[in-house]
This record gives C-alpha cells, structure tokens and sequence, in this order.
C-alpha cells in the first residue's frame, strides 16, 4: 500500500478541530450522526480506518465537503514538510 | 446516516474515470496497489465502501489527491442536480 503511515492519524486530528471549532463534544456529534462516540474517538486518533460513508456523515454534519476536509489534511502535511536542509 | 445514497455509485464513476484516464486495466491497478481487482471492481459498481486508506492508495496510484477525487464526485453531482421546475 502507498498511503503514508500517517494518514489516518492526521485525519484524525483534521476532524477533531471541525468537530472542536463545530463546539461539538464526540458523544453530541455521535448522537447526531448514529456513529458512536467510541468510534469517533477512535477515528481521532487515528486508530480506525473508516469508511467512505463513515467520514462522509461525519463530514456532512460538521458542515464540510469530503474534498474540503481533505483538502484541510494535505495542507496540514504540507506544513509538516521539511524544508531545506539548514 | 445523512450521506447521500448514490456516494458510493458516485464514487465508483469517478475512480473508474480516473482509472480509464490513465489507461489502466482493473488487473494493472490492482497489481500497482495491492488492492484485489474483484475489490476495485466492486467499488468502481458502487458495491463496496471502501476504507479511507484503500480509497487513498488508488488515489495515489492514479495521480490523484483525495480532495481532488472528492471534488470531481462533488462536481459531477452538482451537474445532477435538478434545475428549476419547469
């Protein structure tokens, strides 16, 4: 498989600021989409590899495209990019 | 679950163009990702539901960010829309 190691856990950690900035606790955003609380937990910090339809209700309560939410996490890994060796 | 019936069947048109694109057969594909092509199949019919990761790793095989694929689903949708009554 090509997909960086850390792809779930920075998914993880995109979804947790939509939720956050959505002032959303995980047991609230669980009760909304009929995914549990547990499980969100688990996608957060990037011990779950969900699915597509997962993410895609998750994504949709929290007011975000799948293209914007993963638009969030590429610009997240580019700021994690070395830069020039110093 | 809020997401839309057809995500998956959308899903499956936009990786099978994708695939095509890049003048790949589902057996290629498969051999270059890992991904059985019986599974690739079965997403490109909208039959699976596929994982964040695997979804990722025939993104990257094709070319293709995530948010990139998402927006070409989002956008073939908006096409669908209805228009105004007529």
């Amino acid at each position: 498989m090509a997909e960086s190691p850390t792809l779930l856990l920075d998914l993880g950690h995109v979804l947790r600021e939509a939720r956050t900035d959505n002032r959303l606790s995980q047991e609230e955003l669980g009760l909304r989409t009929g995914v549990h609380r547990n499980y969100i937990g688990g996608i957060e910090r990037g011990e779950r590899n969900p699915s597509v339809t997962a993410i895609a209700t998750l994504a949709d309560e929290l007011g975000l495209k799948l293209s914007e939410l993963f638009a969030r996490l590429e610009d997240s890994r580019a700021d994690e990019r070395p830069g020039p060796a110093r």
